[in-house]
């Protein structure tokens, strides 16, 4: 698995806005790969939508909580009184959507992705590293152990497909998934956003110009940031263009040096 | 259908709180049935995860918008290029969760449904309506014209399950579901039990006390609004309770009736 985002190739009826190229020549910086974007999405939330397969052999989306084991596989805590936990314990193929509960405005360009796999009960010996998995991300769940009728399920990842907007998309084999990190810088990541925009919009201007190759850029603001760089949306009088910077210290490791990597990106645009 | 609530039979192993019931004869307000709380639901979102079939016979989830048909079948919009696109066309078993978005806290207390049944694409009769029901919800959905990839589905509602939260779940059947309105002063009820809390303790405290038969409330505070009436919290020196008071004039219609509701709850309980 490469970072490279493979595009979707829609079927072209009408006007699509295509945004002008940088003007000089740019290496496009590394980007999360989809297991990397999978596991930092699943590693952010505890809730998801599980699809599972009912007795008359349709497929059934219903709710979940989750913790995730240090491989990424979701754990479940299902009640076999609910439809998704007779539809396990009858048919193991099942996936789980999660999608990103900080994104804001245009639901279709949040990020999201689908785990696929079989869901398996775990066995006597993993049953305490299932159940902690489980905790760690749900205390309150503690009180389900009241009733006997719930039961955990490890869901056993065999593809990924991560859709993290307009244009940014691509998919994931089981040992990629596995194997991959969640982004440790992710939970700061939109507070940072939030702070480059409001206080340093100069030093976006000055990256967009001299980083990314649009240098008659006119505005530039942060969208995302994550461990490998900052992307931003750039103005141009050519027209609005999406860009990237690389951090010369990828990949982060922590979010405390969030600050010092994007301080470094403008110091590099200014000389 | 009536508006009662089924409650899941848990095989009880471990300690399980049981509210103090109340101290004087009660009769159950009416409350919104499963159909109405669905469709309710529905109305109030346009994001949803779909769970189609995928080829290899396991079920796949997946982030969908929607808009909804008069008789609340939600209409899709989606490319065949993406997985459930191309299940959509292969197999058109499939069921749409919709989750309370404006829900605060435990995950597993929020509002969710799901809608099961069969997608189909519209007769070029009624593409039209169906289209207009999509874009009324999702006007940007407009851009999507420009790709020749994306088509129409609407969802025909055969069975529904709706949960919502704690001991609150009920199903419905498409009849019911399609004849169902879906509550109106719904997005006006997170506000009012805002205000209410926080300026209207002591009339809260009387309607506990009054109406809902519990005689010895030392507080209360609401939980939900609904057409029928008003979901409370109640502390008693015997424990805390939930409790409902119905309105008067239900079903409410509109909600500026909201307001006027309220009060005559809280003159009744006065006098």
């Amino acid at each position: 698995m490469t970072g490279a985002t493979n595009l979707v190739q829609h079927e072209i009826v009408g006007d699509v806005y295509e945004p002008p190229p940088p003007l000089a020549p740019f290496v496009p910086p590394r980007t999360r790969s989809a297991a990397e974007e999978a596991r930092t999405l699943v590693a952010s939330a505890q809730v998801g939508a599980l699809a599972t397969l009912s007795e008359d052999g349709t497929p059934w989306a219903s709710m979940v909580t989750y913790g995730a084991m240090r491989d990424g596989a979701p754990v479940l805590y299902v009640s076999v009184l609910a439809e998704h936990g007779r539809n396990l314990a009858r048919a193991p193929g099942a996936s789980l959507l999660v999608v990103d509960g900080t994104a804001q405005g245009d639901p279709l360009d949040a990020g999201r992705v689908t785990l696929a796999g079989r869901a398996r009960q775990p066995s006597d010996a993993e049953v305490e590293t299932v159940r902690a998995a489980h905790l760690a991300a749900l205390p309150g769940a503690k009180a389900y152990e009241a009733f006997g009728d719930f039961s955990f399920w490890v869901l056993g990842v065999e593809r990924v497909r991560w859709v993290g907007g307009y244009g940014r998309m691509d998919s994931a084999g089981a040992a990629d998934y596995a194997a991959a990190e969640p982004d440790p810088i992710a939970p700061a990541a939109p507070g940072a956003v939030a702070h480059l925009n409001a206080d340093h919009g100069d030093a976006l201007l000055a990256i967009a110009r001299s980083l990314c190759g649009y240098s008659d850029a006119t505005a530039a603001r942060a969208t995302r940031l994550d461990r490998y760089g900052l992307d931003l949306d750039v103005e141009t009088p050519r027209g609005a263009a999406p860009a990237r910077a690389g951090f010369e210290e990828a990949p982060l490791r922590d979010p405390a040096q969030l600050r010092g990597a994007t301080v470094e990106l403008a110091r590099r645009a200014r000389t």
